[in-house]
């Protein structure tokens, strides 16, 4: 397969690029870097320590494995970069994670909620024309979210729900309730890539993703030059990853309220198996296919107990402090969401352990110097009073 | 009230500008032109000439009824702008025509696709982000378009839906089949402003509306100077407008295919009354208002053969000779849209006649010299391969 690999220098991407070059895929990763720009701007930075730049991971790949992953060095905003990426790559299937990923960041201030909804829905744009002009009957295996539901009162199918009322019935998109501006983004794409594909026949897979854990891939584990980074700062990590890291440093874990948000997780290990399934199980012409991406639903606190738990087996002394929620969001609700699409299709999850919480600590030890404490608790607040004051007090990504 | 018209320079927001400031608002409109501008970027032109600008506009006003409209020229994507307005100003209510409100534009080009996209959703974005610091008390009025619903197999609700699913309840919004990537740029707004309704307490209604047909209010009937613009091409024009220009020139009616897209339509007096009822009825503190505004649903070939009969009446020879849909949208479908809500507050349609028609008749006639037959007949397809060709001949619109 010709697989374009969008936004493949980030925690995700660089995994995924490698891994399907591994099993035989000709890959080209575009990329523009802005997520080490963003960190570079406010002073965080990745866990672990990854390579400078794609040509010295692609080259260290090279070195390693033998196998070649082209590049282009480009920001997806801008169509000349979609446009020859398309013309002289030709592929069969565009994965799109070239996208600002982060709620909190989206809602620190106008300029920056402007400027996530503007990348994720300008490049999505992008890429749905550069299909239409030159590769109609490619497959998009675009990375969305299970934050573009929220939480509503009934069971969460995979993106569509079969509705009956007044005596009628139709299949429609499954309502949304998004829980930040960038989850708007991302509804914003689902609802763009909904209707090319009803109006162009284009094929597209929509993988709403849950929270990601974990840090190593088969891949990633070959060199220390091939590690992708790993976040988990109030801003881009996620919450497995930060309790982890506070654990080892001896810092109180801090769920966000109550800690009864019920959300999906998967291991890093399980979103490379579900893309990849993703790719050779396209979806047809006209089709919007959607599925929800994640192995296991838990509630915040079940989290933050089981890294306690493993803490204490461990030889750690965990300690869990309740912050104020800093978002607007339900801290106890109903949450059942429909994940059997990719089972189907084949993917044996990767559940999450003690084992490999054990391994997280272990790693996280290593690097355990690199920690930036400051960036760990959250600042930004979906009310905006504090967050303009946040906001002001850290220099702007410039667009 | 202290009321600002965002987009008050155009069809609608010029005549809602005068009908508030008669009765009593305090109106500051803002504008940049951009529909004028595309307008001469490509040829075509209002069938009824206006005045020149906003000043101009303004001036006569004050001159005819004493009573002063205050105006910034200005782009809403650019936050000083909007920033000033609000400061400057201080209102109370919001009414948000400024977007480009034209399906096949967005369908035209890449470029004109993501021009489309930009200037709505980051206009509404800045407008949303103003409130939040200048104005959290304000309401804001923004129009939709019933073209967000598409045309599903259920009733459409006003905004929002009851859905029992697998024995659990709740009320979530209406799922949206957007029929264009303009429609699409709609629904992302209201997707924006749902999610800033629930997280800031804004007030917000939205106004999802019908095709709007007539060319004439109380306020522009004072003087030729106030008179708004009426656009009968295949850009910006709408249905019935068309047809009663085709009409008159003796131009065979063009319904697209079938003709059996029904949708619902309203007179521009009604929208004037239903922008009227929302602001003086403003949402509470975090709802998120949805009224479906048009008075009555009527298919395209219903409405080919009401100007049918009465051109023949009127003494006007008229063909109806469908062309191919040059659109992605079903020709034949259920269609049942709520729209009582603005009823309850006061509505009194005015409903479609033959004598409104005929009304049309003669205002198209006074100007029948200024219609630019080049422009009727549809060059855009959805498909996008003449549109293609046909964008490339014409001029961009230079964002």
């Amino acid at each position: 397969m010709r697989t374009l690999v969008l936004g493949g220098d980030g925690y995700l991407g660089w995994p995924t690029a490698m891994y399907l070059s591994a099993r035989g895929h000709d890959v080209h990763v575009v990329d523009n870097y802005l997520r080490r720009r963003v960190h570079a701007e406010v002073g965080s930075d990745s866990l672990i320590p990854i390579s400078p730049s794609l040509p010295a991971r692609v080259s260290a790949w090279r070195e390693i494995t033998g196998l070649t992953i082209t590049i282009s060095e480009g920001d997806l905003t801008e169509w000349p970069v979609v446009e020859q990426a398309f013309r002289d790559f030709s592929p069969d299937t565009i994965i799109h994670y070239g996208q600002i990923p982060a709620a909190p960041y989206s809602m620190m201030d106008r300029h920056r909620s402007v400027f996530t909804q503007y990348n994720n829905v300008i490049n999505t744009l992008n890429v749905l024309w550069a299909m239409h002009d030159m590769a109609p009957d490619a497959h998009l295996v675009k990375l969305g979210t299970m934050g573009e539901y929220g939480t509503p009162n009934i069971d969460i199918e995979e993106g569509w729900l079969e509705i009956t009322h007044n005596g009628r019935r139709d299949r429609l998109p499954f309502p949304k309730l998004p829980a930040s501006l960038y989850h708007c983004s991302k509804v914003h794409d689902s609802t763009n890539i909904e209707f090319c594909c009803r109006a162009w026949d284009l094929r597209a897979t929509d993988l709403n993703q849950g929270v990601v854990y974990g840090m190593e891939t088969a891949e990633t584990r070959l060199d220390p030059r091939l590690a992708t980074r790993f976040d988990y700062d109030e801003v881009w990590g996620t919450a497995l990853n930060r309790f982890c890291v506070q654990a080892v440093i001896g810092h109180p874990l801090t769920p966000y309220g109550k800690g009864g948000q019920s959300r999906g997780f998967l291991n890093i290990l399980d979103t490379l198996r579900c893309v990849e399934l993703a790719c050779l199980n396209p979806a047809d012409p006209g089709e919007f296919r959607v599925f929800n991406q994640f192995t296991e639903q838990f509630s915040i606190m079940q989290l933050a107990e089981l890294v306690q738990g493993t803490g204490r087996e461990y030889g750690l002394d965990v300690d869990i402090q309740p912050v104020e929620n800093p978002r607007v969001e339900k801290e106890e609700h109903y949450y059942n969401a429909q994940h059997t699409k990719l089972i189907h299709l084949g993917l044996e999850p990767h559940l999450l352990s003690e084992t490999l919480v054990e391994t997280m600590f272990g790693q996280i030890k290593r690097h355990q110097d690199r920690v930036i404490t400051d960036h760990i608790l959250p600042k930004t607040t979906w009310r905006g009073g504090s967050a303009r004051a946040t906001a002001n007090e850290r220099e702007l990504v410039s667009s």
